[in-house]
């Protein structure tokens, strides 16, 4: 029993908490460990660490692992890899219970994509528990993906819509990508999406380019606030990159970004506070 | 003065040679460098070198590089890469004259693709001289790789069609393409598409899924013959994988198709034989 909030979020009458969502009979093994830890560490935010060197990567994901329910890498990004750093990463996850989530944005066609995840230098299926996928290949790049992670209980999120400027992940592209998603819920746990775009509660929605202040980067990026995500937009979880990786005091930025992820949640279910 | 060919291609008439494209005033230096090579080499052939050793790669490369104009790469499957591959790789392709177009279908906003083109353990920008990028995410993803790719003199393909089913690179998506290539012209120097879908003879169009015979993978690709591709389609270039590199003779396998693409482009200008 909390009082009513002024500016009640949309649909709040039917929603479920992200630990009843957990529980549903449907929902992938790995979506329902991520609701769970969302829900236990009151944490819907996921830090994109868009580092260069490894020795910052593991220094960011030891230090603001309690804060965060997944950590986003771009591993291809990282100058100085060795499988370690996988490794390293793997047990930091453990430690502070988050999971991973390798941005790798696979696109290419389903004999491609298997090699791409499972081979190389990354083996990126050996250790990062959540990739993405784009669906402009069609649904050939899931087929070739779920048939390297699902054995190994990975999930994969469907990039519906971007939140840079122009993209074409619009209209019947996003519809396309909730068809898909809803035809291979064995290995699709989720969306990348600017707002809910499926109404199974089974499926995460997760929304990128989030900071506290709108504006954008000259290249593209456009940003949303967490309020806005969470609450109006119905999205599950923001994906924070710049707002916390430019501020003097990361570990504090990543605080204040949970605290207000999580605001928004408790607003959307009608409650105030904590 | 050769005899009419029993069945012309379209558009014969205004049709110009590769050389003559490689001259003209507003060509990308790299296209330019691209068109010559076919000529020179009479070669339409780009063979997809999707193997998982470096030294098979090499191999490829040494063996299969006088008849080939186009090496594409997908390095992110090699599971023993090490930065002199990318070397020996440069050092083959100037000894038999062919571009290297690593095939990483960038699809992420502008300041992620920047750093994965640039950095990480691949280098990419520093030995490919040509990439790819989806246009998915908007006009930001060719302003991050040409920040990194224009003063090397690199060239970008834009993914505008794609040869697997259930693709929704279709109508206007693949219009959005050619309208964005048209306004980076120094930095796109073509399409990656199953057909010709601009009429600037500028842009090289390069088609990939070509194998003699029609058929599938069981994960989503199809293919095209050379003589569909070439003479029917109006595209430039056949990208080559599994025919090739499940043929028991690699080298017999190259040449049966870059003498059979020849022959398309040949035909598609008025011409028999060559």
């Amino acid at each position: 029993g909390s009082p009513v909030s002024k500016k009640p979020c949309k649909e709040q009458s039917q929603e479920l908490s992200y630990g009843a969502r957990a529980k549903l009979p449907n929902v992938h093994p790995l979506a329902s460990k991520l609701l769970r830890i969302m829900e236990e560490k009151q944490s819907n935010l996921c830090v994109s660490a868009d580092v260069t060197s490894s020795e910052e990567l593991l220094q960011l994901a030891d230090s603001l692992g309690p804060k965060i329910c997944l950590l986003k890498t771009h591993v291809d990004i990282v100058n100085d890899y060795t499988p370690a750093l996988s490794q390293e990463l793997k047990a930091l996850a453990e430690k502070h219970n988050f999971l991973i989530f390798e941005d790798r944005k696979f696109a290419d066609i389903g004999n491609t994509v298997k090699h791409q995840y499972e081979g190389g230098v990354y083996q990126i299926s050996s250790w990062s528990h959540i990739v993405n996928a784009h669906v402009v290949p069609g649904p050939g790049v899931l087929k070739g993906l779920s048939a390297v992670g699902q054995p190994l209980g990975r999930g994969c999120l469907l990039i519906a819509q971007m939140s840079s400027q122009g993209s074409l992940a619009t209209g019947e592209y996003t519809q396309t990508a909730v068809k898909m998603a809803e035809e291979q819920s064995d290995f699709v746990i989720g969306f990348i999406c600017g707002s809910k775009i499926s109404k199974k509660p089974e499926f995460i929605h997760m929304t990128p380019g989030v900071q506290m202040q709108a504006g954008g980067d000259g290249l593209g990026q456009q940003y949303s606030s967490p309020e806005d995500v969470i609450c109006n937009k119905g999205s599950d979880v923001i994906i924070v990159g710049r707002g916390v990786l430019g501020a003097s005091d990361r570990l504090e930025a990543a605080e204040s970004y949970r605290k207000s992820g999580w605001e928004a949640y408790t607003k959307r279910m009608g409650q105030t506070g904590q």
